[in-house]
């Protein structure tokens, strides 16, 4: 071209600048193309119950599209709900043991819409240190003001709340997606009563893994049903789908298909997604022993990793986090893992609240025995 | 119970107040699941190709999940990503121009992904007073700072640009959703390069309408493909499932990838959604006259609408808005038109920019001129 289309500059050309400090320090992020039928065995995915690939669950969503169409057509609040939709939620709030539900198309979009929703002017946030990037982007969407607590401390939730008189809402993810650690539900909740404060809690990595038949975080703390107690969960773990949801009493849920912006402005979740979570649901229902086989494969896998000298967090959910000594060490680790089979999950700075580096592991609840001390096997031996 | 759990009140119980609020002013908003088949004729949807329930796009999505499972089993960047993604993001890339795409799990997602991770802090964004509310968001979101221009108003957007000194990206619907009005893009494209800004364009309601084809309004306005043009749009509405993208420059595209978190912190868009928008978008290139069908049939509607008396914007793509005189009398007339047979949105405060009550109708492709004529007479009869 004669005339340069920028007189000013090139407006991205700074994105190449960080683009070339992210490979100087060794953090560049590439997308791997999976086959449909890979001969790896995974212990990276959030397929909790191993459900994404039963015949059931594709099924389900598979009749869901012929059914209903391959999308849902608009916002919910046009011509995006279908009777499919109704039914999901009124069997997820009935599962976990709330009175309501409302079905967004991600988690992400729940956890928006929950925390904008439930905090406006005037309240003060409360979120744990290590909170999932969705409710940390919730609470910067939100018009009330976010205080950070330390992790999983009910007693700076306490503090936090002490210093406000109006309004206020505690927030915290149910099962940490890292380490797997638990939140204190019963004491945050006991803490939030004290001051009239709600709780809004994440369970995308507790619904179909805690509670006895799977129904989630909340309802094995006894707080589901709670008149001041909200719950999220994600379609696209346990569930093995796509989408989220946003569980509590009645009036918070009509209240958020009144003002939830993430809910009002998107397409509603599509049909095949919807049916293939409706068909995990049922089929967890029907056979409530995977939610234990999950927790199980998890304490088989921190077991075999701690006895062979392994510094690994002791699981709550089915997350299992085994520390690494260094961001390098936990990339190379990994790697070794994926040449030799296995695929772990790999989590270090920045994308950790708290600078360590670690494998982490999910236990689906389909592992057999020989495929669990063939994993331990292989993370020890190819351990820094 | 005998001790009452909140010594210091209910946390919700404003949300009563609220609700009775919206009672009083008529504004409650309120689901209405649809059956399977209804024998309703649809004006409502963003369906705008009417491919959503075209078998092959049907057997696109029930095919995916067959292959790939009902859901990613988590982010795209731990397996998230499957070869099905990839075919995705190179075919719609390379039908709509532009060197690279990105997949997310809605358009909401995406939309906050390209502004957050465009305008860092020290960014001035540049908004357009009617874009979409999940423009706004990333606006919000994002670090940079945010000055909202005068709708359609590309010497707003220069004077705007000309306050900053700094990096500076543009954003903009490039189909506004409520009117169907058309921004001035090529306009816009020359104030961005005069003073080195970006330019971020949300083509959800352009894709599969504009252009020859429905390469979207990118293309049509030659800007697809440029170094400082970004582009987003979603698999939902004329591609007929669920999803949205961000189309740009390579290096645009791996900057999101390693930064934007929506995409690195959801689960990947369920197999089911890639395949429904793939197969549609491979229908949509045999078959191009699909998308000059649609911009027909707005037509078709306006000029029924308007030769009838009816104040209707002039359709720049398949969005028809026909002016109610308030809110009470829209909402009136929505409802006589579906007492008729006939399903239309229905657009008024707090849900519009300009506090404009009005009917939207949308154009499908695949409306018959006897549907098109049917709709025109039932509108015009149970006109306020």
């Amino acid at each position: 071209m004669d005339t340069p289309a920028h007189p000013h500059g090139d407006p991205f050309a700074r994105l190449d600048e960080q683009a070339e400090v992210r490979r100087a320090a060794g953090l560049v992020r590439t997308l791997r193309p999976r086959p449909a039928d890979s001969p790896l065995l995974d212990l990276a995915s959030n397929d909790y119950l191993g459900l994404t690939r039963h015949p059931e669950i594709v099924e389900g969503a598979a009749a869901a599209a012929r059914t209903w169409g391959a999308g849902a057509t608009g916002s919910r609040l046009v011509t995006g709900t279908t009777e499919l939709h109704a039914e999901l939620e009124r069997e997820l709030a009935e599962f976990c043991g709330f009175e309501a539900a409302l079905v967004l198309s991600s988690g992400y979009a729940a956890n928006l819409a929950a925390v904008t929703a439930l905090a406006p002017h005037g309240t003060l946030i409360v979120s744990d240190a290590g909170n999932h990037a969705s409710l940390i982007d919730g609470c910067r969407l939100a018009r009330g003001t976010t205080a950070v607590a330390a992790h999983n401390d009910p007693e700076a939730v306490r503090k936090a709340l002490g210093t406000h008189d109006g309004p206020a809402l505690a927030v915290t993810d149910s099962v940490f997606s890292v380490d797997g650690d638990r939140a204190p539900l019963a004491e945050l909740a006991s803490v939030c009563r004290e001051s009239g404060a709600g709780l809004l809690l994440d369970d995308a990595h507790g619904l179909g893994v805690l509670g006895d038949a799977g129904q989630g975080a909340a309802y094995a703390a006894g707080l589901a049903g709670a008149p001041d107690v909200v719950a999220t969960v994600t379609l696209s773990k346990s569930l093995g789908s796509q989408g989220g949801a946003v569980l509590g009493p009645a009036r918070v849920i009509d209240h958020l298909v009144n003002t939830a912006r993430t809910f009002i402005f998107d397409t509603g979740l599509a049909p095949a997604a919807a049916g293939g979570a409706l068909a995990a649901l049922r089929l967890l229902r029907r056979e409530p022993a995977r939610a234990a086989r999950a927790r199980e494969v998890a304490t088989a896998l921190h077991t075999g990793l701690t006895n062979a000298g392994l510094e690994t967090v002791r699981p709550d959910a089915a997350v299992v986090s085994v520390r690494a000594p260094s961001p390098d060490e936990a990339v190379a680790w990994a790697a070794d893992c994926r040449a030799a089979g296995l695929v772990v999950g790999c989590f270090r700075p920045p994308s950790v609240p708290d600078g360590i580096s670690r494998l982490r592991l999910t236990a689906r609840a389909d592992l057999t025995d020989a495929q669990i001390a063939d994993a331990v096997r292989t993370i020890v031996r190819t351990a820094p």
